[in-house]
């Protein structure tokens, strides 16, 4: 865990202002950044939703266009609802910077945004889809928001504040036996066949140790997953950019939970690679993802 | 696709009736079958619901009683309902089967319940849960009703009459390609090194061949998932008993699709093995499924 001195580009603007009133305008922006993000997420749950149920009535050529247009309308729509309230605040997106090359993650507040994660959930149908809105300062997460509008989910957290889903605060699981607990994977998009062997080589070692696997299809909600509890053990090695994860990563944190490379080492989330569980279970699941 | 002799012990009861009025008796009949069955799904759920909000604050010895009386409770719920309306039908449950050993389907009127589809997910809190009541008559899927009470989604189906989601009409996807379909898969319970190392060689082959793999955890709502077209390839290798397919099958028929063995030739609602698609994908799917 990093010390205070991430917030220290959020702290310089509070120069003027004395330690207790640094204080209580910290906490309110933090929860003004929230509220944002709430606000952004839903308008755009709500374009999701709409979109959703039309998917299927798309003839094939056409679904792409509406995948491509639906995820960019999202994030134009995200990024001009927080833009407008934080001019001087940096953005990463997935439709923009998925165009523009590699993500320059600085200090300074930058929002990170997924407009729908699980694409393909979303292309068929498929209810696991959210908007996925993360800010981090000084590069550590601090505001996540993921927003499944399809079964009406919104998970929520900042740091220090804890984790919420619908406003009730949410936990991690307590769980601490390997082979009781849930694992939920994703794969890739990759179809390079030394990924898919490496894949399903580690799918049946942990299908020994855990008790059973789900794949859920989105990334951001498989960590909000465990944030409530739901399952224990997630793992994805080799996801699409820090959108799929900012959000999540704050939400699992303030859930009580860990985020930690797979390898057991600190989390990057720059990496691509993730691994989340309690604590109790950290020891025992980095084993288990070793090579035996 | 059997001919109409699977409806012959039906038939024999409406003798002393003109051939119009058995008709007519006969689908009023099929009609009361599926109100009693989702009357009796609706009890369940509301019990399954109540259920599902606690089992995360049980502790783990408590856990294993808790999934079993509330087993047990809904399939008494579900029996009790159907046997009061029917009493001269047979009854096959996975609690009071499982308990007694092999399973004896005759061609009487057959109802088989699975009182919770997807037993791990409700014990985790993981929304994918369901009560599955199917009836066969003449051994064949007839009646169907698969209840997923934390989500509110009923699928619905009769034999001839369609399929129905929350009361509107349902239809298998269009897909026609492999390669952009989705697939789900379940994993049995069992933890045989054979069957974990077939299952996954299966997967990494799959993956080369279709659009992405999704694993949710119940056999039944997968079957429906493929009816609302949301999930266009399933199969399990290993199913506990008839109760996980029983009402599946008629739904995903009634939507137009096929249930099949794995290997192509036609289901048999006792050997523990389904895949199912629409009519398009049936052919490339079985030969994907076939060893390379």
């Amino acid at each position: 865990m990093k010390d205070a001195t991430f917030l220290m580009p959020f702290f310089n603007s509070l120069l003027p202002y004395s330690s207790n009133q640094q204080c209580l305008i910290m906490v309110g922006s933090l929860q003004e950044f929230l509220a944002a993000a709430v606000d952004a997420a839903k308008k755009a749950g709500q374009l999701i939703r709409e979109k959703f149920y039309l998917t299927k009535h798309v003839v094939h050529k056409g679904e792409v266009d509406l995948v491509t247009e639906t995820d960019k309308a999202c994030e134009d729509l995200v990024f001009g609802h927080l833009k407008q309230r934080f001019p001087s605040h940096k953005f990463i997106g997935e439709e923009t910077t998925a165009a523009n090359g590699a993500v320059e993650l600085t200090d300074e507040p930058t929002w990170i945004v997924d407009p729908i994660d699980g694409t393909t959930n979303f292309v068929h149908g498929f209810p696991f889809v959210c908007v996925s809105i993360g800010l981090t300062i000084g590069k550590v997460p601090t505001v996540g928001v993921v927003f499944n509008p399809i079964i009406d989910e919104l998970f929520t957290g900042i740091r220090g504040q804890g984790a919420y889903l619908n406003e009730k605060a949410i936990k991690v699981s307590s769980q601490d036996e390997l082979m009781k607990s849930l694992l939920a994977i994703e794969i890739a998009a990759t179809r390079d066949k030394s990924y898919i062997d490496a894949t399903t080589g580690r799918i049946n070692r942990l299908l020994f140790k855990a008790r059973s696997l789900r794949i859920s299809g989105s990334c951001a909600l498989s960590l909000c997953d465990i944030a409530y509890g739901r399952i224990d053990l997630f793992y994805i090695n080799g996801y699409g950019g820090p959108w799929d994860v900012a959000a999540g990563a704050v939400i699992v944190t303030e859930a009580g939970g860990l985020v930690y490379d797979p390898s057991g080492t600190e989390f990057d989330i720059t990496a691509t690679r993730v691994a989340s569980s309690n604590p109790l279970l950290k020891e025992a699941f980095v084993e288990a993802l070793a090579h035996p």
